[in-house]
């Protein structure tokens, strides 16, 4: 990858990973404690939970303690269900228990859960230079100043500076004089996609954290917000895919767990799926005089199926990224009809060509060929019109009901579209057909 | 959501998105000047450069100055194809003409593309003391300091500190012994996938960008990566939707380009489709002896599409993230096998269940009914394994010949269990109702 790391081979984390637990830990402890501690701190929050798990109690506290205090509480968060969650706070030290037991107290998917306690305020009566030497003093609890907080004494945000800010005025000047008291904050309980769409929309490095009285309680930074839109990202693709979101990493999560994620969504898809039989048996007679229509059912229905998942994908990734509303439905509409109309007939000349051809070369069809061309032809047309529509309209539909867009998955749409694109399609036949096969 | 706007209600970019572009630039002319230019920082790199070409071309100068370098490379690049592309890059002043124009000679998914050039510097030889109050002097260049580099003559990074560092030590303490040797860095012609994979490794806000000689050319911060993330997200979700990568978003798009964009693949699936007219020809004589064969034939090949998009999605974004590499194919085919047999014996069940309900309240199939059910069973086990399995395995065949796992798509997955679905519903009918109904 052309960078250097600041550790030996060993510590990368991907490759350290293939290890069984029993492995790294034995690694861990044999590291020198600096290399030991950064490789701690590069593993996820589910990585660093699973070790710790199998260190000896006594070693524990040791490693919680090395963790800033919103992602010890991530830690003790991922530990719920473990018989030592319990005893994970006690092993903080005072300052750090008070805070990490603040942030417990929010849900993990918050912006109070997400956000850090420790960040760099100073008071609006502070000259420049008082205030630079007031942020020298809190140096060794805060790594990095994204934005600096002017608090009032009961902790209420007053107004926001940069750095920059305070670098460049005389330095006899007052922070009142130099912050800005219109800012961008957010309330501890909005949740994490909607902060992660704030920055999105602001382009801001980090955000304060209020309560409700308005007092500042932490600040999210823009990198935790990485972690956020990661984990969107792969619930709408696990979603998308036709299986309940996993709570844990593809390899490390159960084999009976993991059969339970996915059996959920494949018993609803293939009930509903069940009506294509009742959608078949209803036309049984008609494949009976004319077997040749049975020959292009998958072909029909596979195709209704694909343009739904292509217009549902595009869809419900333009809802989740905010680029289309519910007040759009029209508007996408109105572009996805022609859209399934052209590609039906793209798909329609494809079909009746393969028919025609494969008349001319080998009789295949008999004498009523062209008229089975233009039956598939008008289906295809139909079926991907109806899956593009339907594909598209769904996510808005789950939406307005207040449930997920996202659960509009590819199988889900698919199914949907099969029964009524073997309606489509038999009916079609019905009508051209009537007469000659039918 | 609870948080403050720092403008008025108008300047939400995703309700002002809403207005013609027309009526966009109108009101940007008619705000005041710092709403405006806040409102123009917030917009994405494509929504800037679509209100720069309405601008007369004398109005453009003072806007794209107005962008840090990084942005305004972006802008640029986003304007390719655009006729006013070229008068952009004089619109600058000098120094950003230079640092652009650096910028630009990047390609923009690579480190330098992605890079700010503008980032806090020191020499080791500097006390704390200097290289604060050199840092003071660079206040109007850096907005936020990340960390702090320190470089020798020929701009070669010798070590990096942070904020903390330089304000945690004696005042007459040097850089030099102060800061870290050991650091990690990234080539500028590195992709922007491999980046992001380094930031969620280190849990770093900034690496620098070196050239081949080690010089400094820059800074990726932490920012920059959530777009990079959302963006690759975005993208595999609208490959494994079955579609190519929209280069715009959803709503501007042009209807013609969507087209395109779709019908590429759509119509190699409905190649690929195809195959199941020819596998059902010839079974053709089959269908004729047994219609009821034909009525399951939806239900058999999509059970096996659905399972199939499970495990290729589970499987491509674990891939994506790194959880999952090319050496861990075995270790998942051996999850997938089990999860693929319990998947399957689960809907054969309810398959089966299905069909002789309906044969005890509506003797619906006749004396074979127990074979047919048996059938339906058994072929809904081969179809959902073989799903399972190939749907596993596909995403790191893919990736072995070099291609991009993530065209493993729910419809591309399907089509190709579609096929298969059928010879092994049609081979498990040949051989239970051999002598009964066929």
């Amino acid at each position: 990858m052309g960078y250097t790391e600041s550790g030996g081979p060993d510590l990368h984390p991907q490759r350290w990973l293939d290890l069984p637990v029993d492995a790294r830990v034995a690694q861990l402890r044999a590291l020198r404690k600096h290399e030991a501690d950064e490789l701690f701190l590069r593993l996820s929050t589910y990585h660093q939970m699973e070790l710790l798990l199998h260190l000896l109690p006594s070693e524990r506290g040791a490693w919680l303690r090395l963790l800033p205090p919103d992602d010890a509480a991530d830690l003790i968060q991922a530990a719920a269900g473990q018989k030592f969650q319990e005893d994970l706070v006690d092993l903080l030290d005072d300052i750090g228990r008070r805070e990490v037991g603040a942030l417990l107290a929010y849900q993990q998917d918050r912006a109070g859960g997400l956000m850090n306690p420790r960040f760099a305020r100073v008071r609006p009566e502070m000259t420049a230079d008082e205030a630079i030497a007031y942020l020298r003093l809190q140096a060794s609890d805060v790594e990095t100043i994204y934005y600096i907080y002017a608090l009032d004494h009961d902790q209420r945000l007053l107004g926001v500076l940069s750095f920059r800010d305070l670098f460049n005025c005389p330095r006899e000047q007052a922070v009142r004089t130099i912050m800005r008291s219109e800012y961008v904050s957010v309330f501890q309980d909005v949740d994490q996609e909607a902060v992660a769409a704030l920055f999105a929309d602001t382009n801001l490095l980090a955000i304060p954290v209020l309560d409700e009285d308005g007092r500042m309680k932490g600040i999210v930074t823009v990198d935790d917000i990485v972690d956020v839109v990661a984990e969107e990202a792969s619930e709408d693709i696990q979603k998308f895919g036709g299986t309940e979101v996993l709570d844990a990493p593809y390899m490390e999560i159960g084999l009976w767990s993991m059969i339970r994620k996915r059996a959920g969504w494949l018993c609803i898809l293939f009930v509903g799926e069940l009506l294509t039989a009742t959608a078949m048996a209803r036309y049984e007679r008609d494949i009976a005089r004319a077997v040749v229509l049975a020959v292009f059912v998958p072909l029909i229905i596979s195709s209704g199926g694909n343009a739904g998942s292509q217009a549902a994908t595009l869809v419900i990734r333009a809802m989740a990224i905010g680029e289309v509303g519910l007040r759009d439905w029209f508007r996408v509409i109105r572009r996805e009809i022609p859209t399934g109309l052209a590609l039906g007939a793209v798909l329609a000349v494809l079909g009746a060509t393969r028919i025609l051809v494969w008349q001319a070369a080998a009789n295949a069809y008999g004498e009523h060929a062209v008229k089975i061309a233009a039956t598939i032809a008008i289906s295809l047309i139909g079926v991907v019109l109806w899956g593009t529509f339907s594909g598209s309209l769904l996510p808005f539909i789950l939406r307005m009901a207040g449930l997920d867009p996202a659960s509009a998955s590819a199988p889900f749409v698919a199914t949907m579209v099969d029964v009524s694109g073997l309606v489509i399609y038999f009916s079609v036949a019905g009508v051209i057909l009537r007469g000659t096969l039918l």
